[in-house]
């Protein structure tokens, strides 16, 4: 059998009681390590297993399947993914792949961030599409996310943004010479995102196609969603350029406010404002009542 | 200290190692009984926390929540939640009000079905807002779903469509004789549901104002993800009407698909599909390479 296993969002206490008894049962044990992190390091969790924990890259996931599938005919493999397992698309591959090879199949499901944003008080309901924003470089900024908020914007939703995490990246230079040398992993912090954010409105305006969002759209920063030192800090997208300091270590996220967010939300999500005040009157002005 | 705790999706079991060791250690432990269920009974849960749960109603929750929140400034107080804590509204309220006591307050999450519903094998990243659909009598066909569905639609996304479940629900008569005596509780099928957003559609095409799916729109019914006995089913709306027997026992829930439906997705959801050929025609005529 193989076992697709959430472990949700924030350290090894966090996998359900079904998943820790599948772990510990199970014969190998890989965890998917490069679209998302625990707040703990691998060692933790091979202790609390009480098995040994093989890195899943994504080189291995996407090129290596079948090694990670090996013999799952007749012993039980595990397959842990940070979040929930149907999060990121990847694992989709995986599964048609067990399915050619009559592999048994069970996902047990835990907390995404695609779900758990709504510690933030606002309402899931609300949201449209999820969009990824990915480190810009001086030549590569790719903008696509900008059309999907235009069209969340269009109707009124939120837009969850989920930020990138680059782990295991070569420098081009190593890259070039064949060494496997690493960076230090980088993890994408609000106040980048919203900094990407108003460049390409910016230059989106330039060319008269802007206006989906400006300085002064009210949005939510997030920092360890789901952990003990959970933060959430709102206001501005201008306001979130600088909000590294207060919300601390990674991993990231943020949230685009849609017009038509409700009293209750607002109210909820005011407590984490940089500046009440500021709050307040953008709410009166451009979302109060929208429709 | 109040937790808000969810539950996961299933039988006791999917709950958080770490959601079970803080429900152990809570003084009184409430469950919010009316939003989702789990698979099991309150003895059960009772019987794996070693405490006892009180069931907490939608009466008590909206109106007497400073019960719940009783003496939460010294003790610590466990509130249940099927899925994730803040999957419903309902639960930002209980927060306000303990700020407004002054209550600290901690939530530990879990798999909520809008995102669990990712083991359909669609993209998360495809979906657009969450409609609920409740229960139509002979004079109240609430329709506000059919213009969120068009919104999503006009954007190529899928949809996620919660249905309705009623416990603890009184006869007209009973409530007006004031007679304590509930219904038996009922969960709304995915037969059910596909069948109230025909009557929908062909009542708008009446008054020129359908057209936002119609009888061979392909959709996926999945009935207890998460569960061991987790089953999809996908096809036409029309083939979805007659699901109820394939699916089984609830809870069951739906996705309409979005034309920007991914190939991959197909491929996945194909699987489940009551006929693969009319599957593929329909997939080919009115989904592939669709943008």
């Amino acid at each position: 059998m193989l076992y697709l296993i959430g472990l949700g969002l924030s350290d090894e206490t966090d996998i359900t009681v079904k998943g820790l008894e599948t772990v510990k049962k199970c014969s190998r044990v890989y965890l998917e390590a490069y679209t998302s992190i625990l707040l703990v390091d691998t060692p933790v969790l091979e202790s609390y297993y009480g098995r040994e924990v093989i890195i899943a890259d994504r080189e291995m996931v996407e090129s290596a399947s079948d090694e990670i599938l090996r013999d799952a005919q007749n012993v039980d493999v595990a397959f842990l993914v940070v979040g929930d397992p149907f999060g990121a698309t990847t694992h989709t591959d995986l599964v048609l792949r067990a399915r050619e090879l009559s592999i048994p199949i069970q996902s047990i499901p835990n907390a995404s961030i695609m779900s758990a944003i709504g510690a933030t008080g606002l309402q899931l309901y609300n949201f449209g599409q999820t969009v990824s924003m990915v480190f810009f470089t001086d030549n590569w900024k790719p903008a696509s996310f900008y059309d999907r908020i235009r069209e969340n914007r269009s109707i009124g939703l939120h837009t969850l943004v989920l930020l990138d995490i680059k782990v295991k990246e070569q420098s081009l230079e190593n890259m070039a010479r064949g060494r496997k040398v690493y960076e230090p992993p980088r993890y994408m912090t609000v106040a980048q995102c919203t900094a990407q954010m108003l460049e390409i409105e910016e230059e989106k305006r330039s060319a008269g196609e802007g206006g989906v969002y400006d300085e002064e759209s009210l949005a939510v920063g997030a920092a360890r969603v789901g952990g003990k030192s959970e933060k959430f800090v709102s206001g501005t997208l201008k306001q979130l350029c600088e909000s590294d300091e207060v919300l601390g270590a990674p991993l990231h996220s943020m949230v685009l406010l849609g017009r038509r967010t409700h009293e209750l939300e607002s109210d909820y999500v005011r407590e984490f404002a940089v500046d009440k005040e500021i709050w307040d009157r953008i709410w009166k002005r451009d979302y109060e009542g929208k429709q």
